[in-house]
């Protein structure tokens, strides 16, 4: 679990007097999730989350809630932020920044189907659309310049034909840049533990702490990455029947342009980049306290050499 | 019922066009309340409420959007409006000024004990914290001032003894303001049907069209005149034990100061005289197209009476 912080039930209590949401009636540990701590929290008026970031940059924080804020405004079924009786979003606990966002219903699926993929297709494509309008402007936290960083620092851990594979990837990355797609907000990590459904839709998107601006197109590779595996244990080859619900979802709400159809496969290798080398570098540089199991890495390593391997069937 | 503007299916569908909650499933109008166009709008996102105003004036508009965008991000259990994609709560359909919001769950309760009064209490507590941080004003529509101009206007359709009541008790209420109480944005009409409960908790508080900034303890004693009736049918005295509990529920968020304490019989009166004003009012001077049956006021001149006879019982 990653409870890197514990909160007790008389500070968070006391805390609780800054907004207007009632008494606490209840509280637990989120044991998923592994860059921050949570609590699920019940007052007697209703459900929510607490975070503690515990290692974002603080000066990052405002652009997380206040997009989340905007996205729930515009009808995205995202945590909302509350604002506490000074008006914050952002407040601190136990020394730590803390925020309060709503809790949403549903639950999430390990296997979607090709219709939870046009679910989520269409669900993209409006939260794109309403991230339109969002004023802010945040680099992706795991963005180019960051995969130079992070394969400096796993270096020493990696035998040198994964090295390799990881170096010519970051320059063939870097040699097929998009400057003309459409750009916005991202989720940039919408997996599907941070998605719930309910009654067949997606009820919730949560967990915008790798949010930041970058090419739309990319947000619809990660999902594509996670959502539409053969088999997300054994076979990380793309189903195609799933990578078409899902753009044809994405379509119905934002059709693409035919430069972001020509980026697809470059993108679909950009997203497998990036959650290979996030996931080599919590396993092999874990932080202090980390308690979670790192993720397997070469998990994404293969995703990576497939979509390498075989361009990716365009799915439109 | 009330719809003064009708909305045809295709035109909805295409005005939704304009947010990003998804294409239309359903909706149907809403035949309670008697100043706005009402429907209930399902999209494949969620549900909505949608409104179309049709006297507010147009300046006036944001001021209670925005509050309601305000409370609703503090966590109190009111319509949150939804932004559209160029980032407005107000939008126009039908040459009517438009806005949606979202539908909350819950039911109306036609009996309310105890138990429901001191939550009621709690919730208006909350609502008043939460309201302390909103920077925009507007004085109350039926306050004071819109008084005389009822008065004056309703004044041909009464008896001599029923305006002689009006008229001093207006001059009664002018004779003692209070300029020393608490103030702040007030929901001004927060009657049962204007709440919705949900397993014995507030879950839904909406119709914010007549708020302003008035003496928080008016919204209070509005409730009262209510929620706290021995019968609403036949007996408009207070009954003790709901008023105890609705103002127990308030002062466990938000204590009164004894000058408030002080001013509980007049404000319950002050409370009395807007509904029944504004009952004659809609009485006598129904606007073209209102199909709604008005409500009887001879109701409130009875609670006024009431209230002017008996010093109201203070519950503290």
């Amino acid at each position: 679990m990653s409870v890197y912080t514990s909160v007790s039930e008389a500070q968070l209590s006391d805390w609780l007097r800054n907004y207007s949401i009632g008494r606490l009636s209840g509280f637990e540990p989120i044991r998923a999730g592994i860059e921050n701590t949570n609590y699920f929290v019940t007052t007697t008026q209703g459900r929510y989350v607490l975070t503690l970031f515990e290692r974002l940059p603080a000066a990052e924080l405002p652009f997380y809630l206040d997009l989340m804020a905007h996205l729930a405004r515009h009808g995205i079924p995202c945590p909302a932020p509350i604002a506490d009786l000074s008006d914050r979003y952002l407040q601190s606990l136990n020394g730590k920044p803390a925020a309060l966002v709503t809790r949403l219903a549903g639950k999430s699926i390990e296997r979607p189907g090709a219709a939870e993929c046009a679910e989520l297709g269409m669900l993209l494509g409006r939260m794109h659309l309403a991230g339109r309008s969002y004023p802010a402007y945040l680099d992706l936290p795991r963005g180019p310049k960051w995969w130079r960083e992070a394969a400096h620092e796993v270096k020493p851990f990696l035998k040198k034909s994964l090295y390799e594979l990881l170096e010519s990837e970051i320059l063939y990355q870097s040699q097929h840049r998009f400057p003309d797609l459409p750009r916005g907000p991202v989720h940039g990590d919408l997996f599907r533990d941070n998605a719930l459904l309910d009654e067949g839709r997606i009820s919730a998107v949560f967990d915008f702490y790798f949010a930041g601006v970058e090419c739309l197109l990319y947000d619809v590779a990660v999902c594509a990455n996670d959502w539409c595996l053969v088999d997300p244990a054994t076979d990380g080859r793309l189903d195609e029947a799933r990578v078409r619900a899902l753009i044809g979802g994405y379509e119905a709400v934002r059709p693409l342009t035919p430069l972001e159809r020509a980026a697809w496969p470059v993108m679909l290798r950009a997203a497998a980049l990036r959650f290979w080398l996030s996931r080599l570098h919590d396993f092999h540089l874990p932080r202090p306290g980390m308690l979670v199991h790192a993720h397997d890495p070469e998990h994404f390593r293969r995703i990576l050499e497939l979509r390498i391997a075989q361009q990716a069937p365009w799915a439109g």
